[in-house]
C-alpha cells in the first residue's frame, strides 16, 4: 500500500465529501488558509457540517445543494451563498433547477432576497461560461 | 357539460395546485376566512404564489414543499411552516426525509430554529398518526 | 393649579405621546405591571422610543404607525406588532391602508410574513367591530 | 398612430412604474442585463412586485418608497436599499424624511442597522449633490 | 464499583453539561420525549452543542448562559430563550445581570426584541419567585 | 482651569465611554464625518447606546463587548462586527476568547453565520500582528 492509498483510507468522511462536493483546489485553498485562530471553526465544519450532515444518507447530496441555496437565501448569507451554488454544479444541478429554486425564495423570503441571489448565482454561471 | 366541469374548467391554475396540495378542507377553510380585509392576500397567494411560481414545472412539487421545510425554518415562520409540513406529506415526502430535512437546518439555520421546527413536525405527525 | 395640571405639566414627553398613541387604559396597565426587573425597560421605551424618537417632527405620527407595521412584519415580532396596529387605528389610519401596506410586505419580506401580519390586523379590527 | 405610441400603448403597468419610480435610464441598464436565466425574475418584479402592488391606489408612491426604507433596512439588504433610496427621492421625498424613518429604524431595528442604512443613503445623497 | 458508578463513568461529556446546565428533571423529561423522529436532534444536541461546544474550557458556562440570553434575543427564538434564561440562573447569573444583557439587546437588536425577552424573562423568574 | 480641562468636564457620559472603548482615532474620524444629516444618529449613539447603556454598571464593557460579538453575528452585521472585534480587543478580550465566542455562534445562529464572523475577526486580528 502506498502513501497516497493509505492518506485516502484514514481520510474523515467530512474531508471525502467535501472534497467531492467542492473539489481538489477548494480544499487545497481552505487548507492553506487554517490558522490557531480558524482551526476550530474548519474543524466544525468538517466534521458536524460535511461529516455528521452531509454524510447521511435520505437525501442525496444534490438535495442537499439544493435546500442550501433557498436557506442561504434565506439568511441573507451571500459569501457561503457562492460557495453552495458551486456545489451545486458539481452536484448535478442545472442553471434551470437553480433558477427555479430561486424564484421559488422570491415568493417566500422576498423580492430583495431574491434578487441578490440572482446576481451571486449568475456571477456563478458566468466564471464556468454556462450563461451569456 | 354541467355545472361541477365547467367550475372545474374556470377554476385557476393557483387554486387547482392549492387542492392539490392542501385538500379540498383546506380550501374550503380558506374560503370560508375570506373577507374585504385579506380578499387582496389571498388572491395574491393563489395567482402568485400557487398560481405562478408553485404552477411552473422544472423542480417538482415534492421538491417545493422540502424547500419550503427549509426556508419558513431559517425564517423562523412556524405557522406557514406547519402547513407545509402536512402539504409536504400529501407531495409524497416521508417522515423520514422530512427529518433529514430538517437536521440539515440544524448546521445553517441553528440549533434553535431546527428544535423548534422539529417540534412543529412532529405534532403534524402525531395528527396523523404516523408517530407514536 | 390643582394636582392633576401639576401632574401633566411635569409628564415626559415619552409618557405623552404614549397616552396619546395608546390611550390612558393601555398606560395604566402597562405602569401596573411595573416592576424591579423591567423598570429599566419601561423607562428606555418612554424615554428613547416615545420621548427622545415618535416626540419628533418630521414624519407624523401616522406615517411612524405604518412604518412600524412594516418594521414589525419584517422583524417577525407579532406581538408588538397587534399593540401598533391598535396604534396605527388610534392615529387615524384606516383599515384599507393598513391592508395596503401588509400587501405590500408581501412582496418585500415575502408571503409568510405578510399571512401572519395579516391574521394580527384581522383579529384588531374584528375586536373593534370593524371586521366582519 | 406611430410606433412610439404604440410602444407606450402596450406597456406593462409594471414597466410604467418602475420608468416613473426608477427613470429611463435604469429602465435601460435592467434591459440590458436581462438574460436567459434571470428572465424569470425580472418578469416577476416586473409583473408582481411593480404591476401587481406599485400599481394599485390606496397608498401613494411616496408612502411605498418610504416603507421600503424602513423594510430593507430591517431585513438587512443594502443593495436594494440604495436603489429604493433613489427612488424615494425620484418620489418627492425629502433627505429630512429619509433621516427621520432611519432615526425611527434605529429603535425598532436596533443601531447596526440604521447606521448601516444611515451610509447607504449618504452616498446616494452626496452622489446626486444634496450632501455636503 | 456499583451500577450508578458504571453509569455516571460511561457518560457522554454533552450529557453531563445538560444534566449540569438545566437539572435531571429537564433531562429526564428530555429523555421521555426521545421517538423515532427526533432521536438525531437530541443526538446532535448532545453531541455537538453541549459535548463539542458547551464542554469547552475558554469561556465558561456562565458566560456562555450570557451570551444564549443575547443570541436568542437577536434569533427571535423565544422557545429556547426560556430553557436559557433557567440554564442562566442555574449557572449563577443573578437576576440583575439578565437585566443588563436583555438591556443591551434593546440597543442592538431593538425595542420589540427587547421587550419579548423581558416577558420570557419576567416569566421565569416569576416561577422561581424572585419577581414580586 | 484651562480649555483642555472644561472640555473634559462637560464631555458626555456616551463620549467618554466610546472614546475608551474605541480610542482617540476613532472619535477623531467619526466627528469628522458629521453632517447634517447623520447628526441624528451620531446623537442617538452617543446618547443612547454608549451614555444611556455601555455607561452603566452591571455587566463590565469586556462583557458587553463579548455580547456585541454573538449578537451582531447572529444579526448578520459584519460591518458594525468589524469595530467591535476591535472594542472587544481595547476592552481586554483575548484572541482565544474571541475565538470561543465565535465558535458558540457556529451553534446557535448557523455555520454560515459564523464562517462569516471568522473572517471579520481573522481580518482585524490579522490588522493588529495578532495572527499569522
Amino acid at each position: 500500500m502506498n502513501d497516497a492509498e493509505s492518506d485516502i483510507h484514514v481520510e474523515s468522511t467530512g474531508r471525502r465529501v467535501l472534497r467531492e462536493l467542492m473539489g481538489e483546489e477548494y480544499l487545497r485553498v481552505k487548507d492553506s488558509r487554517r490558522n490557531d485562530f480558524n482551526d476550530v471553526l474548519q474543524d466544525y465544519a468538517e466534521d458536524v457540517c460535511f461529516g455528521r450532515v452531509w454524510g447521511r444518507d435520505g437525501i442525496d447530496r444534490k438535495q442537499r445543494s439544493i435546500l442550501n441555496i433557498a436557506i442561504l437565501t434565506a439568511l441573507n448569507r451571500t459569501g457561503p451563498l457562492k460557495n453552495h451554488v458551486e456545489g451545486a454544479l458539481n452536484n448535478g444541478c442545472t442553471p434551470d433547477e437553480i433558477k427555479e429554486v430561486l424564484l421559488h425564495t422570491a415568493v417566500y423570503c422576498g423580492l430583495p432576497a431574491a434578487t441578490e441571489s440572482f446576481r451571486v448565482a449568475e456571477d456563478v454561471l458566468r466564471e464556468r461560461g454556462l450563461l451569456e
